[in-house]
């Protein structure tokens, strides 16, 4: 990328990181309603931080196909619903028991554990209540087609079943092959369904074009666990503003502890070309998606 | 009723209560595919037991708008997997922490607190992929209204907000109008979106029609409580097949400590004639749901 391209993109990232804020700050219930403690909970596991990668995919997939803003904004709330969800449920003591997560205590630190399970709880249905509400620039058969993707990529055959798998993974390190499949139920699902929602909200995509779209997500799914890993041997815990060192101390079976940093940073490598090369078929409107598969390989956080 | 109607009711309760156990056991995903774990918690909390309350009711609802058995049967399934998951997430240790749920072990007993947690999680997810995938004989308008119902019940204005106002009352006993509000959403909402649910999986109601089965589900709603408060402290657990006095070991505020057991079973038969009159409008084939009114009030676990 030219510095200008490289600018730009940034500013695109910038304003889709801004508008899902405010979306999702919109789409979440009020604490002055109340239950108040569950609203804030809520409010709180959502709001003011993370990177909105899956929103960041969903937007520039919705470049491909021409969807309209208010459409991809009501998509891109929902995942990020489910995705916020996953993340109080995943820290609760019972799982990970995380104490950090986005630089701020985690939601059961914060208020408890109850609220922490319920707020979870609602986050989800929340995301589904929202999909179900619509937008004008969605057709009833449009917005069925986004409940089924996302329910589809977060149940027992995606990212829910995924985190089972990883559970019972500790203590015995999985092979590169069953690693792969956990990582692709765990975050691959949910990173696949937000690029294919993005492309739902506009025109219908090419049997072609959705293949493309496909194996670009499967390269840039696995290419944010790879990442993720090595950050978590190579980052500080402010810098990801997580728990570092997590998955040697869990005795996690990760890309790093497989393959050894090196190896890790070239199979990173190898997947922003395959996935470079996934959106030949989708031609100059998938220019976003190029440049998200630069970001998620070069992020350092 | 006379001997041959109650005869005929009971038979239909059963054919009910049997094909929701036999589409409960399609709609789940199967042990073999995996992760078996994941799965088995999921069919556990589900199959094999429960009065299938909700059920009944959406088919009682759809007998009004000539709607089809197999929408019923989905609408249905999905109720009762929110239904579950419910009930697996309440029984949690972080909650009323239980260890006995329609006679078995629950299933954080049963298996493990991270089990629980995922089941519960994945159950509500299943629920909304069955809505979305839909049956012939549903619209993609009526499948994604049913979506909306759903989750509008279940979410934060609805089953999991009472839950947190359940949680919060603990040890500072409610009056009766918090009470009410509370249970009309933790346990109304959800009863009352299975009868509109099962309208909705037929021809549209007409407004007069419509507002009367909002109040048939009032009514309903609340006897259910009324009843389940009674039964808290005049049955055994083994009747019951959950936990029984449980209300007043957790100093809860009921109807029976805020009325007394008299005054409570007068409510109860109040709410009962309250019911059947909303019932008027609704006509001839409303019969099942003044029958399924006498069933919740006259109940025994």
């Amino acid at each position: 990328m030219t510095a200008t391209m490289e600018q730009e993109f940034k500013a695109w990232m910038l304003a889709v990181q801004t508008r899902t804020e405010q979306a999702l700050d919109a789409a979440l219930p009020p604490v002055a309603g109340g239950p108040a403690r569950l609203h804030e909970a809520m409010r709180y596991a959502v709001l003011g931080g993370g990177k909105r990668v899956r929103p960041l995919l969903c937007f520039a997939a919705g470049e491909v196909t021409q969807a309209s803003g208010e459409a991809l904004d009501r998509a891109a709330c929902a995942i990020e619903m489910i995705h916020a969800y996953s993340l109080v449920h995943d820290d609760l003591p019972c799982m990970d028991d995380d104490t950090l997560r986005r630089g701020k205590p985690t939601v059961h630190v914060q208020f408890d554990e109850a609220t922490a399970l319920l707020a979870g709880d609602a986050l989800q249905t929340q995301a589904f209540v929202l999909l179900a509400e619509g937008v004008a620039t969605l057709s009833a058969p449009q917005s069925l087609a986004l409940v089924r993707e996302l329910a589809l990529a977060s149940g027992s055959l995606g990212m829910a079943g995924g985190q089972a798998i990883d559970l019972a993974s500790v203590g015995r390190k999985l092979a590169q092959d069953a690693l792969e499949t956990m990582h692709r139920m765990k975050t691959g699902a949910l990173l696949r369904a937000s690029l294919r929602m993005g492309a739902l909200c506009g025109r219908g995509l090419a049997d072609d074009e959705a293949a493309a779209l496909d194996s670009y997500a499967g390269a840039v799914g696995l290419a944010f666990q790879v990442v993720d890993d090595i950050l978590d041997v190579t980052a500080d815990s402010a810098t990801l503003g997580k728990t570092a060192g997590k998955d040697a101390a869990h005795d996690k079976a990760t890309y790093v502890t497989l393959l050894g940093l090196d190896r890790a940073r070239a199979l990173a490598e190898q997947l922003r070309a395959d996935a470079h090369a996934a959106t030949a078929a989708l031609g100059a409107s998938a220019g976003r998606l190029r440049a998200l598969a630069d970001f998620v390989v070069e992020r350092i956080y």
